[in-house]
Parts: structure tokens; sequence; C-alpha cells
């Protein structure tokens, strides 16, 4: 299980003065991209010419977040070949109320679309 | 069942070259305030002083979406009271191509964030 | 002169109900990436391995823009050689009030960023 | 001077694979949310019913961000009745190469779009 955090921005509010929902995904996604960076695999990704693309995504939203609040992500990273599926879970840092759960699909795929099994030097993903 | 066309801008591509997941959340929200907007019934909500919040949001990826598409978004909405439901599906405009669909759970809430049930007003909703 | 227009969407708004600033900002993004697309240069500049990039931007905003809102976008394209500069106006469609300037000050680079003059091929730009 | 620093996210990146002009926009207002929140005036300015609307941006680009990249802004308050006056500066933290300079006048406006005098309350931002 990888745990990071992110501050809410100002400019992430919407009209109604809280975190847009689809600011709550960008958060999720930051997540992974953070779960990636965390096992070293960056770099290794974009040397194999390979993208991983969201399938799916599930997400149940249970409270808003606020300008200066600050959420906890844990990401737990599963195989389910050959995709990659990624539970996500979004705390307030401040009380440790949980606000959203995602389940994201994901699936490697090469420059023309075609998707791919997991690359073996993942490993480290599932891991972390 | 509401039907929108969304042209794809240059700056909503991510460092993949195609349009990103979160803003597919962002087309199928837009789709969703052009059916209140269609139904004359984006002031009376304000009047109401109620908010339309996302419980839950499914989304699934079928096709990369690219710079110069143009999508074409269809949305149904539904009673499941006290939720209203959007049944929204993304096509290519060229093509007709399916490229995603979304089923999106909302529930109206007040100033203090507590629920309420269907406001009898919304009626128009549903026959758009 | 090349003009475009350009709808809000619901989810441009801020926590104050209108559009952020930085929303203006990609909406004349938008305008100049049409130029390049009315101009039938997307393709071509890929082809060159270029990329535009800002070095400057100035944005002048007069008026806000709120739901509902279409605004048109007029670009003047101005070479100042190795620079290219738009000289871009913001207007409600609904009424033609004036409701933001910018100038955008860019340049070519090549994949390791170095500066490059104004591609030959570029001349159709010019004459949008 | 108020500094803060913010960490790239990847999906801020745009089809260069660098982070896209406006989200250094997005960035200068997320460091100036923090000058208010630092002076201890989100609240206030709430309370008083009043808006700090950016009427003029300059913003200089002078190197790439990246991804794995984090940023240090440091911001300067300056008054120019009726106008506060925003000089930030964007440095890489590792190598505090400056990528970007910025001035931002703004002016506090009410909920009908009046201009307004900088409120005395406000005097602790100008001590940040």
């Amino acid at each position: 299980m990888y745990k990071c955090t992110i501050k809410v921005r100002g400019y992430e509010l919407d009209s109604y003065g809280h975190v847009n929902n689809s600011v709550f995904f960008n958060y999720f996604e930051q997540a992974r991209w953070e779960v990636f960076e965390n096992a070293g695999l960056l770099d290794q990704i974009t040397t194999l010419g390979l993208f991983l693309v969201v399938t799916e995504a599930n997400i149940r939203y249970q409270h808003e977040v606020r300008l200066g609040d600050e959420v906890e992500i844990s990401t737990l990273v599963k195989k389910d070949e050959p995709f990659i599926v990624f539970d996500q879970r979004m705390r307030l840092v401040n009380g440790g109320i949980s606000v959203a759960k995602a389940k994201i699909k994901t699936v490697f795929v090469d420059g023309m679309r075609i998707s791919h099994d997991i690359p073996p030097g993942i490993g480290p993903l599932f891991n972390v």
C-alpha cells in the first residue's frame, strides 16, 4: 500500500465552493503517478514504449473536500491479467474521515493502441 | 434523451497526446449542465438553494479521443429516489464509434450538505 | 484575422461563480490551436518536429464571463522574427462587450528546446 | 516575501510532455491563495463579501517544467491603490533555475462587481 498526501489548491474549487468531482479524479491519478515514481518505474515505462490507459473507473464520493483541506490517498495495486487494478481511498488528513473511494482498471497499450500483457519488469509496482 | 456535441480543445490533451481520462469526466459533466439548461432549470435550482452532487461515478473507456475530434454525448435521466441517475454515452461525431459510457448517480443537498428528495419542480428534467 | 466561438462549460466556473482567470488563458490557447487547424498546419508542425512554446503572455481582464455565455475570440498573427505574436480579443457573443485582451509571444523550439527561426512552410498562418 | 513549493502532478503535462502554460498560471494563483491563508485572511475576505479579481496578468516563461519537478514560488505583495500587485517568481527547487516570472494586478470587487479600495483589515497581507 502506497500513501501520499495532496493539498487542495484554491483554483480547484468549483462554483459550489468545494473541490469539483473531476478533481477527485485528478487526485487519484496523481497518486497513481506517485506509485510509479516511488517504485522507480517512470523511466522504464517510457523506455518500453508503453502507455498505461484507464479502461474503467468507479468512484464513490462520501464527503466534500474544501479549501485548506489536505487529503491522504492510499493506493493498493493488484494484478488481474492483463489488467492492473488500483484500489484507492482518500481521507482528510485532519480527522481521518473517508471522503472518496476509487477502483481504477488499467491496461498497458503500445503506440498502436494494442493492449499488452503486464510487462515482467513492472514487478516492483505490486510491492509498494 | 438529450444530445449535445463537444469539440476537443488542444489544451485537453495529456502527455500521451490524447484526451485525458479526467477530461471525459468533464465532458460528461458539461452534458449534464446542458440537460438542466435545456430543461430551463438552471435558475430554478439556484433559487431552491440546492446543489446537485455526484455520489457515484462509473465510466468505461472504450476508445481514445484525439485533437480535431468532436464527440456527441447522449444523456438519459432516470429517477431512483432520492437519487437522480444519468446514463451517458459518448460517440465520435465522425464515424459514430462509441468512445465511453458513464453512469453518474447524484442527489440534491442543501447548504448544510443534507440530502433532499427530488424537488417536484424538477419534473421537466425527466422529459428531455 | 481568425474568429472562433467558445461556449462556457459549467465545470470552468470557480468558487466566485464565474469563469476562472486561468480558463481565459485556455480559451485563448484553444483559439490559437484553431488558427493552426484552419490554416491546415497542425500535421505539418508535427512533421517538422517543432513545438510552438509561449515565451510571454499578457492578458487584460475587462469583464467577467458566466455560465451560459458564449465568447468570440478574434486572433491576429504577426511575425516578429524569430517570434510569432498573437493579438487576441475576447468578446461576449451576446452583446459584443469586450471581456479580455491577450498578447501572446511564442517561438518554435525543437526536441532539445533550442529555438528556431519561423519555418518557411508556416506562411499560411499569417494569412488567416 | 512569501515562499511556497508546489510539486508537479502528472495530469498537468500537456501533449508536449511538459507542464502546460496555463498550469503556470494555476501555480501562481495557488501561491497567492497561500499568501492569504498564511496571513490569516481567507475567512476575513469572505466575511467582507469581497472578491479579489485579476485585472491584468503578465507572465514570462523562461524554462520548461517537467514531471518530477518541484517548484518554489516567491510572492511579493505591493499596494498600488486601489490595486494590489503580486510580483511572483518560480524556480526549480532542484538547482534553483528561474522558470517563470509573473506580475499579477488585482482589485477587490463586491457582489455587484463594483471595485473597492483596499480594505483596511487587509494590512497583514503586505507584511508576509
